[in-house]
């Protein structure tokens, strides 16, 4: 039995962690940690878990949290994450943290979140938590930086060709949408219904935060300098992410090769999937599931890569789990199928 | 020429009132105003209306706005409207205030506002702003009592039989529904997409403080005392309310008859259209409008009667202006069809 | 392990079903069939099921659905199952409906459905299978009517008090209100996006069909005749009904009492949630899930019951693989919680 | 007063014409038609429309329409119109096309509509109705071919450096966003509500017939072969477009001298707003309007230009209607504003 904290737990990805890992037979939740006016049974805060956990939700006590439990996830704020998980980390404990606090070098951390890094002994240490790539080191890590929502979705449908592109020195344009739940639980009107229903836009175009994160790892998979413009967009719908991803289609492959190195790539990956060539993925055909759908087309001159997941599971709080039963050496889509 | 201030206009009511006064070939805002960090031009915080509107948005300047308005427009929240309305009366001004603030009597004020009404003086005098009810005395108001939009929408399509309901002892129930603008602009955890998409649910049970109201008028407009049951809920979409209202056929006229008596009633009535016996009306009806539709229906026993108005225009700024419009002389249904 | 066809696998409730079913460790699904152009894996027609079942989806073959399958799952319109059924029923196959053909005595339904049944026999022996009501008939049952959606959080939000409302002769008003799925996967312009988003409509005011479905089974659960009024409602949303429920608390228990009552009917059933008194359910906390949350609260003389499920899971698949549990005696939660 | 006929009236674009129409004082409807089982007022099939239109609708009787109406506008699906044009002009009456008829050069056509053009003669002579291209041959139009809704939001944002990127031979990216009316009122299970909520699609990547469009339009306003790369998305809301443009700032003016380039081709534009520099439209600030506004932002070495348009105002009726008006020699902006 895996004994498992989730501090955080209150936030959509906090919430989302506890209902999957009560899917997972081998897990024991012994402690939910929040910013709680009042300690009370996590159920009562959030009533879809009435008969099904009876743990109290509190504020934070490092302490306590650290004696139950072998696994800590981390459900914080960037800038946040970095101040625990130092202690987790010193009491031994393993440390799986949703933020996006271990995922970059610690020159481009202080540039994009804009304040220095204060855990640079461990952010070296850390695994980038995507199993498609990082698998073995997954294993053994003892802190993951579970991979940000949008890099989750465009690293994956560019991965396989990402050497090839950087080769070509072709230029790349991820233009994702995401829906609400991807900007957290918050009291802001800009995420208020009123605001986002029957609307649509654009914002922090070429210019986000996870542009870097991208960058990063798709240079580092590929082993060559790689580049892309990538630009998020608020979609009125509570989950799931959409990414439109356009390569000029020239100095690369034929279609059916790509989608060929794609095929191979990832056909032993328990959530990827790669549809026929041709044929697009959408956000329904992922959304609630650990799965990230990769499509494929090439038209006028130009490579479409569409890749879909849902941004609680497979872009957070799912991916986290998923990590967790490599750690483990569990079977690695338990509680997730 | 009417020249208009608005107080509050960058609540949604707030905004609605700009967009139909905009459309209102007789008015000329002059002062828009509202809680703001910095004064700037109205569509500059809000660039739909660009190209349309030049005003400057500040802070209240209650001498400023009386010395270039007539009538001055209160889309504020409710105990601080009786806080405004008294000093631009006492200047002179005609006010119409969009809060519950005049709507009740003192004593029912207290206590479903919870707290002691300061302007008992303009209370007495203030007129309740239902053209269907009190044209007349609309006409020559100082002070109008715009009323709620639930109580729109209720009393509307109550007010041809109430006499009758009331005579024979019937039990009454509106179960009303609304979208999320009726909550108004706010920052609140409650009210974002994430919270509100996808769900749907009931509040205030039989507690809302909008059934006093509802109860206060139809007892006033129906000579008898009148009670009734009125529950609300939440529904997924920015704007609109449907009341579904239940009243036992038992001892009631005949349907044809009771029928043709609204038929009768809002026959002349510029905004309120009663649908075909057995025909109820939808909330795209009505969406972006200032009408209220009524459909009636008897089966089982049960008389239903379904009414529908967009609650940002018939529930609150559409009404003020067809008000204002009653008030200065101006055709009634001017810069609202 | 369990085996089962499901007929109809191509509708909201039939794939709802496979995804059930396929969390469920003791089942092997053996055939999908629908009214298809031509026969593919179901995967390929709905590629969330990717990596997930390798079943093809064919037109329907009673032989062979009948050679690999112990329990048969009709996911058909009415009329359609009662053509089908006993077919299955005559080869020794058990069936679960999820139609309406077997759920109303014989006369009832061919008022309501305007039209005669054709497997009386069948009809006469068939289980209502709600678990709360029927558990033991349930186990040993050969064909099952799967509640209707409305039907189920109806009568489970009113079966502890039917027989002291149906003594006191008080009249319950049931103002329901559904998720766009209840309707079906169809191609018409009334279901269509642009109709129902933004939009929100009453149907079928006290004369819905599934009405006497909920008189039928409060009848039968009080012994004594059962009354009530009933109007749908459609959402723009997805899934989840939220009933709404009204009766004049006089000459019933106090709230408390009632409370308790709830309380202790409900207290060892897996699926139903009864919330402290005066908390009120919402549907996102039971969506995606199988319960039915009941919430009460009593204020203005009025008694007010609300009562939430997600209507494909609770209100059919759901339900329909909590019946299968124990017909079959697996752990009646299996592969729903 | 100007007099016109709308054939294909029940369609959204119809409905939406219909309702600008009305909002015009110097325009009388005289005839409304559609394919209907039955000829009925128009208010009896749209009820939103009750008390503010008394006429018929009915099926097509070219020769009655013609006797009442100067001019027609024919909001029909592609292939249709073109079978209507040539009759009603032969009548001498003047014809606003809103389907893609008239739009493409012949050959063009042919391919990306797959059929011949059957009305040739009137092609050559069509006007492409884009006040901001075309306003002086507009005046004096016979035929108008009213531009499509994404090229309407594509055109506009590019038309002021159209010429200066395809000297530059620079790649362009148009990646678009369509609310669901987008697609028209069609009873289809792929636009149905359950299908479209809460998800998101790309559909046609660099594959859909509005390219050909915008590239003959922008090559005939640059003088030069312009060509882009243009890619749909399905998203769940009734209306808007948003346009996402991305073009390599490099051999370009400055981010300052665009957009200064923008606000000078803009400024006397009634319906066209350009955003000060980096900040980028919603599509909630031009919802219910005919505005067209362009956002303009560069970053990364990207220029990313958004632009957000009304699909059935500004993308079809609002436009329709503002080419009607500069046609009669009425305010162009008459009703629209």
């Amino acid at each position: 039995m895996v004994k498992v904290g989730v501090v955080g737990a209150t936030g959509y990805t906090g919430e989302e962690l506890v209902e999957v890992l009560l899917k997972n037979p081998d897990v024991e939740i012994t402690s939910l940690s929040a910013i709680v006016d009042k300690e009370k049974p996590f159920s009562n805060m959030y009533p879809r878990f009435g008969k099904k956990i009876s743990v109290v939700c509190g504020n934070l006590d490092v302490e306590k949290v650290s004696e139950s439990a072998d696994i800590v996830f981390l459900a914080l704020p960037h800038t946040v994450s970095m101040k625990f998980a130092p202690l987790f980390l010193s009491k031994g404990k393993r440390v799986i943290d949703l933020s996006a606090d271990y995922r970059l070098p610690e020159k481009t951390y202080k540039k994009w979140y804009a304040t220095e890094h204060s855990d640079a002994a461990n952010l070296e240490k850390a695994v980038y938590g995507l199993p498609e790539l990082n698998r073995n080191s997954i294993r053994t890590a003892r802190l993951i930086a579970n991979p940000g929502c949008y890099p989750t979705s465009v690293i994956l449908a560019l991965m396989p060709i990402a050497g090839a592109i950087a080769e070509s020195g072709l230029d790349v344009i991820a233009d994702s949408k995401s829906g609400a739940t991807g900007a957290g639980r918050k009291a802001a009107i800009a995420l208020s219904f009123g605001e986002i229903d029957s609307n649509f836009k654009c914002y922090k175009a070429n210019a986000h935060q996870h542009m870097p994160e991208m960058e990063h790892i798709l240079s580092g998979s590929s082993g060559k300098e790689f580049k892309l413009n990538f630009t998020p967009h608020l979609v009125p719908m509570r989950r799931g992410i959409l990414s439109t991803i356009y390569v000029k289609h020239k100095g690369l492959p034929d279609a059916e090769s790509i989608h060929k190195l794609y095929g191979d790539k990832y056909e032993n990956e328990p959530f990827v999937r790669v549809r026929p060539l041709g044929e697009l993925p959408e956000i329904k055909d992922v959304s609630g599931t650990n799965f990230c759908d990769i499509g494929l087309t090439s038209a006028g001159g130009m490579l479409v890569i569409v890749s879909v997941i849902d941004n609680l599971l497979k872009g957070a709080s799912g991916q986290a789990m998923q990590n967790m039963n490599i750690m483990c050496g569990l079977d690695e889509g338990q509680g997730l199928v």
